[in-house]
């Protein structure tokens, strides 16, 4: 298969190539470059991306932003980070990748525990996640052509510890590798509109 | 208690008026009017609301719009709607409320099924439920001096079948007087963060 991995510079981006990349093509896409730069907050960088891969397999996308912060403070702007980063911008290389998608490809988007474990800080994270979920959902039952659509709800990675740990006191981490797996189910398998939560027996 | 409702003409917000309004006093708020006129997709029209209650001790939010229409054909505009419409809408109410609430006050807002049970036409639905799923249970771990938040998640509102039904074949309705009992659950319970959905026997 010819796999786009948004994200692929970071941590678990990595992770995804070197799984991936033991058996499919790779393309490699990230803000600072990789084989194709691409801005997913920017509908024509995303476009630009597609026209320079051209025919695909599957979109696997490991990246977003939001802001942390507590929620007496949080301003309008703060939240619309991650809906226009972490949420819109994987929603925009679904519905600009459509167009250029092979039969059966399938589309992989990456959301994160915090809507099923909240944390102080956390409200803009919980809510880009949950959107997430809702739509892969309900873009899972409209996919034309065989097309596949799944989300990797990673918990904490062990390699982000060294940044993340105050904030995740008490939640097991998991090397990148093992969240990886995730996108390879995704991508490999079968399954549509499926949101795996990758950690140690998480509830949902 | 004293307990604004923002979209007390629709059909939920009349059933929760009449539920609320047998032990307490209703400030019934909506885009029309009723007591106070409100624009949820206008900061300074909620802080206009809360200025003009004063002191209160819940808001109830049975309101907020989305666009339904194709995934193949969505545009960024018709997402945007949802997201400042029903979603930020809502998450507006409650950042700025927060200033104006009494201590061991209370927060419900309204989502519905479809990032549960998805259907055609319904990603920007689905991602927008979703979305105030994760936002309520992010803020509910924040909030200070005993405030709650809670979210109901009703199913098809027998009332609204005359417009709806076509979209949902198969899903039983509830009448909206059940669906208010949701509302009454949040409002006089003692639970925070959580999420009510409300219909028969509804997987998660």
């Amino acid at each position: 298969m010819k796999i786009i991995l948004v994200g692929a510079s970071g941590i678990i981006g990595k992770a995804v190539a070197a799984e991936l990349g033991q058996r499919h093509e790779v393309v490699r896409a990230s803000r600072s470059g990789g084989d194709c730069p691409v801005d997913i907050t920017d509908p024509e960088s995303i476009r630009r991306l597609y026209e320079f891969v051209g025919a695909f397999d599957a979109l696997v996308s490991t990246t977003g932003s939001v802001h942390f912060g507590p929620l007496a403070d949080f301003t309008s702007a703060q939240f619309e980070l991650g809906l226009h980063n972490k949420l819109m911008g994987q929603v925009n290389l679904v519905t600009i990748g459509l167009k250029h998608i092979t039969d059966g490809g399938s589309f992989t988007l990456t959301s994160g525990l915090l809507n099923d474990e909240p944390i102080r800080l956390g409200v803009s994270a919980a809510m880009v996640n949950g959107a997430l979920e809702g739509f892969v959902r309900g873009a899972a039952v409209e996919l034309p052509r065989g097309l596949r659509i799944n989300l990797v709800s990673p918990t904490v990675i062990e390699e982000a510890l060294p940044d993340y740990a105050p904030f995740f006191r008490g939640t097991p981490a998991v090397p990148a590798k093992v969240a990886a797996l995730g996108y390879a189910k995704s991508v490999e398998g079968a399954h549509n509109g499926r949101i795996y939560r990758i950690g140690w027996s998480r509830d949902a």
